[in-house]
């Protein structure tokens, strides 16, 4: 957007096309949307309600829960954490059968597993990551360091692009215990490459640890073939899965053996019901959970999980290319002359499915645009974030989006 | 039921005339009770759905989630855990506000507080237990032990009685850290003296953390006036909060400053949304939550807790008294003889709202009672749990639930 020769503005009629072939038209017609004038582009915060999920869960509330009761825990329950764990990985994670779970939330899981690393590379004494990375990855970073004496070693990236192997190479050494980044930024959504940075971090003996949250759901990634160590994410973005629906968490499997998470609880103790003396760990990725798994939110995150395996990741990820493209041509013509410069990668493959707009007041446009029915959202200390969930968003929402905000310009 | 004469057996008009008389039998009629024959004596483990909660959730997931969207975390959502944790604070734990909050699991809320404080007790080198507390707590505290080269002492109780203050002023020293008991025993049902128990752990500069799993919506305790330190329990039990619901943890306000938990992240941050660089705790109770709260968890925790204080806590503890005084009554007359034997307190003061009943054969019977529609819990390797809810269970489902056991004896 530092043309000073801005293409002529892409016209609605090009959006209203787009979406006539876009071949995940339909599936916006599987999710609530009660009012169809809001222009909802945070479904990168909060995806949206899926039409099976308000049914699913209407059916675990009064079927499973109030008439099955106590019951339901060996009729469906207690393999819910393992079964979604199971299709997320295989259906966009790029990960077999036996390496994923649902547990906790994003910040326990990164604990559990960013612990379990630290205690399997002991008397090395740092932890790398960016100054960049979403702040629950720092601040469970900063907790471990304080309470082993560690240090947290801060990579100083370009803020629109993402952390580059050879910047963790230079961060990297004999004292590396830990790497852990974002595959995608949560504020420009530049891609990291997680198979570079993985063999960077390997080469230096450390484990690496990958933040998904903004990519399960939106961005293929190869977690087996990338010989990835760990992983975790979030369900309630792109997988659409409700307000602080559980986490998953990955271990490879080849790790499952030798690492151990703290928090020792009675559903990750092997024969759970016999309540026995002394814990011993649960076999395979089960010994990763804790307390009982929260059951509404793990079955809002199943329904929401199909729906996107169903779409596929792949037509997912070249509709998130499609509509991010899209926006960043319309707002080349008719936000760059405006003072709104774009704050994400301008190469498609560089990008996940959300676009970053700065601007003196994008607090206060933030605002603005909300009471003019079109939701983005607001991260310090200047930028605007757009949205853009594949299987709900409209190219007619982004156009009608950028405009709102062209005229509050 | 060591008695070799037994008293003649209560006939069921007896059940029929306590319901008639029962000032909280109404209750029963906000549950969903879809199978009004079903004998359900497991409230202990998974309450009954209320029908409140039912509505509250269909509205949270339709118009807050499924309308609102992210709006709502703004409108309603982020000071639910606080919110939630007052109400049940001051209306059966006699905590005053700013001490209590929902989050995590049971198992995670132990961590967070036994992790809190081992930290304030640098240099001592025991935490003391005992053998029959519930093994979630168990495997915690073995856990946060090996991960810190500590020893967990257990004591050898009475498997039917609580511990007592004198077992544990044997066990406590000068080198004990922490000392984590439940109030009510998940076995025995037996009740400990909190006030009595804190006083010798605090007589010897230890720390204490009570579960009230099987507390909270059942009998009051008195955690401000008893001196407790830390405290947490789960809300799927007596308060009908829904499976895998939310836990609560309560820090007592003078500790507040002090105790640090391990989990660091964006929502025990001072100003989450800043996304500022290095961890600052909120102020007060807030530090101890860590990642995204579960909302629709929470919300069903909301509406079972406000039907639990509508009762009133000493209500429910009369009627949990009159259920289980009952429950023994009639088993004493017919199973007695029939070789079943009470492993829960005699004395009510000293028992809470389940009955547990040691029989060779009781996983057989419980597996068989359920086919016969009544439910009730096995836990190894002999015991029948009759979990009797005070809000939904009525004394003809302890008088039918007591007798489908006698007749299969």
């Amino acid at each position: 957007m530092t043309t000073t020769h801005p293409a002529p503005a892409p016209a609605r009629d090009r959006a209203d096309a787009l979406d006539a072939s876009d071949p995940l038209a339909s599936f916006r017609e599987r999710f609530l949307v009660p009012d169809p004038e809001l222009v909802y582009l945070d479904g990168n915060s909060l995806g949206r309600l899926p039409l099976a999920t308000r049914d699913r869960l209407a059916h675990a509330i009064e079927h499973e829960w109030g008439e099955r009761l106590i019951r339901s825990w060996e009729e469906r329950w207690l393999t819910l954490p393992e079964e979604i764990g199971d299709l997320i990985g295989a259906s966009m994670l790029g990960a077999a059968p036996g390496q994923v779970a649902l547990a906790d939330s994003t910040t326990v899981c990164l604990f559990k597993l960013g612990s379990a690393a630290l205690d399997a590379r002991p008397g090395r004494t740092e932890i790398v990551t960016d100054v960049d990375n979403f702040p629950t990855d720092r601040y469970v970073l900063e907790g471990l360091a304080a309470q082993r004496g560690l240090t947290v070693r801060w990579i100083h990236g370009d803020p629109i692009d993402a952390v580059r192997a050879d910047q963790v190479a230079e961060a990297v050494g004999p004292q590396t215990a830990l790497v852990l980044l974002s595959h995608v930024s949560y504020r420009s959504a530049a891609l990291a490459d997680v198979a570079a940075i993985t063999r960077v971090a390997h080469d230096a003996g450390a484990l690496v640890l990958w933040d998904l949250c903004h990519t399960v759901g939106s961005v293929p990634v190869e977690l087996d073939s990338a010989g990835v160590d760990l992983a975790a994410g979030c369900t309630y973005k792109y997988l659409n899965g409700g307000p602080g629906a559980p986490a998953f968490l990955y271990v490879r499997a080849e790790h499952q053996e030798a690492l151990r998470q703290p928090i020792w609880g009675w559903i990750g103790r092997h024969d759970t019901f016999a309540m026995a003396p002394g814990y011993e760990r649960a076999p395979g990725i089960r010994s990763m959970l804790s307390g009982t798994p929260p059951v509404l939110g793990l079955v809002a995150v199943q329904e929401g999980a199909r729906l996107s395996a169903e779409a596929g990741i792949d037509a997912i990820r070249a509709k998130g290319i499609a509509l991010t493209e899209f926006a960043i041509e319309v707002c080349d013509a008719v936000l760059a002359p405006l003072g709104v410069t774009l704050a994400s990668p301008r190469d498609p493959a560089r990008r996940g499915a959300h676009v970053a707009l700065a601007h003196p007041r994008a607090r206060e446009l933030c605002a603005r645009l909300a009471r003019h029915g079109v939701i983005t959202d607001f991260r310090t200390p200047d930028l605007l974030r757009l949205g853009l969930s594949p299987l709900t968003t409209r190219f007619t929402d982004v156009w009608d989006g950028i405009d709102a905000l062209r005229r509050l310009l």
